[in-house]
């Protein structure tokens, strides 16, 4: 455990303007923050880097879908089925509990409680009610998705997305296009996420209305490597693999040759979180990597990795990163009816057997009339591996049509075949992006045992402003040079903050509290040589350098130049 | 009217990837559109844009507040019993339509005609269903927020916010402390509004699900003046004041002398709104600032604009820029009962006669018990002017408390006064940010008339990318130097797309129909001596520059630089 108290973290985070609990003036809502200017501005600095790194470096493309979505999407996911907790009511009081939060110490897992095992269990430990002791009610499941109607009428339900992942998954087939049908194809896509919880707590690690940055690369099953596998191959990563359950530090390289890492794609990705997570401030010795525990794993899920960090709340996850397999494309392409496949060319043409759908077109007119013809297209697109015991389903414009063999026969016969479609598998680095905004804070929250004080240490590409400004003194004209100094930085897109008042030491202290990496002081000398001092808040180190080399100064010690050399 | 058509401009946006439909393997849901790749790259440059006007120029601050709120919010804001269209149902096939929009082409200002007056239109006129001729029914309002619920049970009802302006709002005591207690204050803030409309038709004019960008400036009402007014007073611009209605062009300083703009905080934001807009690339031929007419503006606004384009669907409002008065910052004072106003300190304090509420504790004991002295302490932090009809209302952690004069009595006092407390103005540039978007490139389509294709000329600022980079053909090791190229490029942040496939005609009208303004060829050249061609999407001139020098000089030509020295 780290020896940081959230509540003093997160009434910093108050004072300082970088978040704030949502909608205090009318008492508040539980798991709901607003980001200030500072935490906001931290957050899109946070982002950058994570789009330097996917867009910029990877190649991949961003997209941008919608929060509200009909029900369709979320059937297809699963989440109308899947995504919800246990939840009870005490039969007093009326307050709502997650039934296995109130069983946890008698437990080692009690999420993976039935509801009959909790019941029994509130029973047998004699649980009652945390706020009055009433007696508990029956336990049930509670969809966890923000239920809402788009249009007028109840007619179409829709729902809060829960993680942004759907909204590229539905995109596939557009994307495929862009993409000119060829994968790898790697997109990403930040935004809200949306979980109803059924009372959170733990400040900013539950949150009802979240951002996600989230990674989904598709990828042929028939190739799971990745070019620039050999740049990292040999770099050293911590690792927890679910057989011995205990920390191993090893080469990505040997991750994958002994088997613990399912594939050479998985891997560099998993590596790729670990840079992504240092270099936006995350302490190497409170990161690592913990796989999914058979049980835990989804059951399509080819492999899967948590980057896990040691918060003062315990080791908490801020990243996954998932091999699915094709489990979501597969899962769209059957409740949507349409081909979401990539299709792999052979280097040259084969001959082989294949068996064929044909439609009866004697059979489907009487029933279909109109829409026989589109009906009998969409059989003859499928595969004849789509019949199942004797039945072949489509949906057509959302509508589920079952045909029996009364309308298709399947035939066999010899074609040249120049390649064949495959449904693409997914690797997923999905990052909780609020989880990581407040570890970063976490890992940077120190006290600066000399003068007493609080001090953000965040690394200066992240820092919410780079630059405090200050006169010595707000007279003399050194405030009017201050300011202009100010002005051009801030507007030439290196974030600043102008400070007059107060002691020079008082205005340290607000820009180290608030995490700035760097201070400029205009004085008395500035106004006969031009000169400013500039200082380093980590190692307290000033030196003297022309202001108009200030805007050149910070870019190259936010792009890591050394600062007595910069 | 131009003469774009706005079918063959969403095709275009399809095919590149600018603009999907939302769930189209799912039959798609009318009003929704996902961003593709570079719909979400140019919708990004665009927020870059606005944030370096406001954020860097200006120096306001950012935010970003939750989607979901409470209804207390949009009960004070007037979102729950206003914010809402006339609907009405088809009694035959149950389609619900706009009543409004049903008798458009009889009366000039369909939308002010009340419920009863649109159903003795549909009877006078023979108004029936556009879908079967039935009979339309009764005309009602139909409330457009979005409705769900705040955690478990139905407790808590929450809205999808139509606005993200309400964010700022309440937040506005956070805002104002990390100020300083000063004003100007400006704040900023981008995100999703929704709007849950009856039947949405009109592409990307009238989404549910929208993305904005607001600015909420707050000022003293005895300061609506602002310091960089003089460096645009001399300035022209087109406005239709809702005097004449008709467009008349003049400076600035004109506007507000001669009494057409309000003053002169609102004219600068007027004019920051049309050098925002020009520099994204609106055409200014085509811009034109409206002012609303007595009966559209809201009854509290001291005066509103609106920035309207001309496109193939008319003149559309794509920003409006009010004077809101102390209207929001009222209503939420008085329905959280938070004071949130800002402090006028004088210039040194004056000696005046005040009236104070004094709070009866022996009354307020017996009904209040252990919340009396809260209560006492809310009372009299209240203004004698706050009581109104012998009451105070309180809004004491979401409940109202009404209180008779039997709880307080008003007393007069000689006091040294510091200063006042008055509620800040606000002043809002509000800008729908889709609606920009699909202006933006409306007016860059063109069509190349020599070469017989589309064309978008969108300014190299906000062009999803920035350079193509091709092989004169993928061998000779030319695809390898054009491939490093492009990830030196793209990496660095300046967006790239390598095209190797097809001529070099085909590469170029490829990039050209994607807005793509610069592209750079390797050919045999650049073997020898290092060279590549770089080429100007809109005057298609060419030149040779050093392959090394190629993120200079793109820089260069994104700021503005001309084609043939940068």
């Amino acid at each position: 455990m780290s020896d940081v108290d959230p509540s003093e973290l997160l009434a910093l985070c108050k004072r300082r303007g970088f978040i704030w609990p949502s909608f205090e003036i009318y008492g508040g809502v539980a798991g709901m923050f607003d980001y200030g200017p500072l935490g906001c501005a931290l957050r899109n600095n946070i982002v950058d880097v994570w789009r330097a790194i996917y867009k910029g470096r990877e190649g991949f493309v961003e997209i941008d879908s919608e929060t509200v979505n009909p029900r369709e999407v979320f059937k297809a996911s699963g989440h109308v089925d899947e995504f919800s907790d246990l939840i009870t009511y005490c039969k007093a009081c009326g307050a709502p509990f997650r039934a296995d939060h109130l069983v946890k110490g008698f437990y080692d897992n009690p999420d993976v409680l039935s509801p009959e095992e909790l019941e029994e269990a509130f029973a047998e430990h004699g649980i009652k009610c945390p706020e009055c002791g009433g007696d508990l009610g029956k336990v049930e499941e509670f969809n966890l998705m923000f239920k809402t109607t788009i249009g007028p009428g109840s007619s179409r339900v829709g729902y809060l997305r829960p993680e942004t992942a759907q909204g590229i998954f539905v995109n596939y087939s557009n994307l495929y296009r862009y993409n000119r049908e060829k994968l790898p194809l790697g997109v990403i896509q930040t935004g809200r996420g949306y979980r109803n919880e059924i009372a959170p707590r733990q400040g900013m690690i539950r949150m009802r209305e979240f951002n996600m940055m989230e990674v989904e690369l598709f990828v042929s099953p028939e190739d799971k490597d990745w070019p620039r596998f050999p740049e990292i191959e040999g770099c050293e990563i911590t690792l927890v693999p679910n057989t011995t359950c205990e920390p191993v530090t090893m080469t990505v390289g040997e991750a994958v040759s002994k088997g613990i890492i399912a594939n050479r794609v998985l891997a560099y990705f998993v590596y790729t979180t670990k840079q992504l997570l240092e270099r936006l401030g995350i302490d190497p010795q409170r990161l690592r990597f913990r796989q999914h525990l058979a049980d835990e794993m989804a059951h399509y899920a080819a492999d899967c990795w948590d980057a896990e960090v040691l918060l003062s709340y315990g080791w908490i996850e801020i990243t996954g990163i998932a091999d699915r397999g094709c489990w979501d494309l597969s899962r769209h392409a059957e409740f949507s009816g349409q081909d979401l496949t990539h299709f792999i060319r052979f280097d040259e043409p084969v001959e082989m057997e294949v068996e064929r759908i044909r439609a009866k077109h004697k059979a489907l007119g009487p029933r279909f009339k109109g829409r026989a013809k589109d009906i009998a297209a969409a059989m003859e697109s499928k595969e004849a591996s789509d019949v199942r015991d004797g039945k072949l389903v489509l949906q057509i414009d959302g509508e589920t049509v079952e045909l029996t063999e009364e309308y298709f026969e399947i035939v066999r016969a010899k074609e040249k075949v120049a390649g064949k479609r495959v449904i693409p598998h997914v690797i997923e680095p999905s990052h909780g992006l609020d989880r990581i905004f407040y570890s970063v804070l976490e890992h940077a929250y120190d006290r600066d045992s000399e003068e007493g004080y609080t001090v953000l240490r965040l690394r200066p590409e992240v820092a919410p402003i780079k630059a405090g400004v200050f006169p010595l003194m707000e007279k003399d004209g050194m405030d009017d040079i201050a300011r202009s100094i100010y002005s051009k930085l801030h507007a030439s897109g290196v974030e600043s903050y102008y400070d007059g008042s107060g002691t020079i030491g008082k205005r340290y202290a607000r820009m180290d509290e608030a995490g700035t990496p760097f201070c400029i002081t205009v004085d008395y000398q500035t106004k006969e040589d031009g000169t400013v001092t500039i200082r380093d808040r980590d190692t307290k180190a000033q030196r003297r350098i022309p202001a108009e080399d200030a805007e050149r100064v910070l870019r190259a010690l936010i792009a890591g130049a050394d600062f007595a050399s910069a």
